[in-house]
């Protein structure tokens, strides 16, 4: 096994303590990747909330994260050592059902192998994430960083960013499209910038007010209140394509009905039930749908638009010391718009 | 005011008995039709089961009904006596709201004015339904019904048939796609017609094995009952349109199941909230959405596209006295497909 350094749960306090984990011996198919840089994603919180002890095994969150490759396994071909990469929130998936053929391995049927609290496909094991200085990963899950972007600020696109670009390429955003963004954190800001570089007219939906400026800094044309209802009604029936970002619990309805006819809500980052009142759905024949993460195909796609375009996370960069003090403010949403941390601190 | 005789709730038994009834004198852009033929639909059924009596105005059901022009308006030009044609579940909408501009008067901002229990625009009264020998409406709302199609059958295309129709024309539903239609009654058997007429590989979905060979008979390739699990894992993620046309409250999971990546769950007819799981939605991309009704466009398209294709409803075709009976019928779902009642008994 190799030995490497991360900030692992103690279940005792809920807090991420740092210690000395194992990492696997590199499989034939195996790339070592330097963890530089690691986004705080909500996942991350949430699974320190919930997070119960020894029954879960030990817990090392972290699932967007670049850095270089040091060491390679002998049937590796696309890398090598020194190569600058990005690794997102799957690792692995069973590669031979109908959605894993298709490229979208996050769909795979037999469940992906999940980044962190994720089972080893080969040896059972858990997965331990990237909060990190070493992570070892099959090769077809490690993607290229393009030149150009900044590793630190890229980090977060592996999760929050395709997460987003997902519903915008599915759903055909482009020039002429009208786009609305609800909430302006991880997600939303980075919704802003894709869907603008894509061409659409993007409007930001939030309830802070404070947040007009710096909506429009991203490039959106229109910011609006969501809590002030003629605003909203101002607005009604007028997007191709609302992305619901807000993380929190809450009604659908507000946003359904700015959706135009024919058009799509994709709310992102929720799980468990939610419930719509039908003539929401029904008066404009509007469509719903829910998103999270992306296969390998929309996963490079969207590292080549980002770099095309210049597009990063605008970060708050943080030595990953603080990485408990990162997640607190983030269950306050005091972040603008990701925390991303510095694993160099771990050596 | 013009008198006819028709069949009217009776508050304290919530059965119809036949009345005589007042309808308006012609107004400039009013048609008179001679009510030949009403389907039965379960909105009528809803209507009469909820109906509380004086509070509510008088009910009389009934808003998909075919038959001859008797008398015109001094306005209107696109009529003459003695025309056949078809009034669907509206009768007037505010004509200038957005919805409306685009050809969906069902989705009209001031909310269209219904066929039955609707508030007339202009003097305030109560509209009364098509279980009448009479209607009299704005032209607006009239449609010329084809040649070669026969007129009882006819009938229930006016809102089982639009209901249907809108979502398979909004979804692109086409040669090359594939459709499953949940439920095989009034709707259902109308949506296997049309889908398998626009050129769809078309399957039902149904939990009564019986109806196997009628499914086959209307034009279907695949018949799954929907209760056996290993059938319905089959056809997983297989669908791009799943039109739900089941009347009864029911878990949307199943059908969620089967439609295919960045497909169309589309449920029909049915009012209040719905819940969905997120990652039923999530995996696959898929999309829900909800239906009922169509705008006067899409309704005159429907049935320029039925008389192409020789399609009507397959119905049981009654004397109007039987309208009780008929009713009740269709509270136990005892009707294929979908029942009409033939006024000519109210002379």
């Amino acid at each position: 096994m190799r030995s490497t350094t991360g900030w692992q749960a103690d279940s005792a306090t809920r807090t991420l303590r740092r210690a000395v984990l194992e990492r696997r011996d590199l499989r034939a198919d195996d790339v070592a990747v330097r963890v530089d840089f690691c986004g705080v994603c909500h996942t991350d919180l949430h699974a320190l909330r919930t997070y119960g002890g020894d029954a879960h095994g030990v817990l090392v969150p972290g699932h967007e994260f670049t850095g270089v490759v040091t060491e390679v396994g002998g049937a590796v071909s696309g890398f090598s050592p020194g190569d600058a990469v990005a690794v997102g929130n799957i690792v692995d998936s069973c590669g031979v059902c109908r959605m894993c053929r298709v490229g979208q391995e996050n769909f795979c049927r037999e469940f992906p192998t999940l980044t962190y609290g994720g089972v080893d496909r080969r040896d059972g094991g858990t997965t331990l994430g990237g909060y990190s200085r070493e992570y070892v990963v099959r090769d077809g899950f490690v993607y290229h960083l393009p030149p150009g972007l900044d590793p630190a600020g890229a980090a977060p696109l592996l999760c929050a960013g395709v997460t987003v670009w997902e519903p915008l390429r599915a759903l055909g955003v482009g020039p002429g499209s009208t786009v609305a963004v609800a909430g302006l954190g991880g997600l939303g800001h980075l919704a802003v910038k894709m869907a603008t570089a894509l061409g659409a007219a993007t409007s930001v939906l939030s309830r802070d007010p404070d947040k007009a400026d710096e909506a429009r800094g991203l490039g959106a044309r229109e910011f609006v209140v969501s809590t002030d209802s003629r605003r909203m009604e101002a607005v009604r029936d007028r997007f191709d394509v609302v992305i619901d970002t807000i993380s929190a619990p809450h009604d659908l309805a507000p946003y359904l009905r700015v959706v135009a006819m024919d058009g799509t809500l994709s709310h992102l980052g929720h799980l468990g039930p939610v419930t719509v009142e039908t003539m929401d759905l029904l008066v404009g024949r509007k469509r719903l749908s829910s998103g999270g993460s992306g296969g390998r195909p929309s996963t490079a796609a969207m590292l080549r638009f980002c770099a095309a375009h210049g597009i990063t996370a605008d970060i708050e960069l943080l030595p990953s010391s603080e990485v408990n003090r990162a997640l607190e403010r983030l269950g306050r949403n005091d972040v603008r718009y990701r925390f991303v941390l510095d694993m160099s601190d771990l050596d």
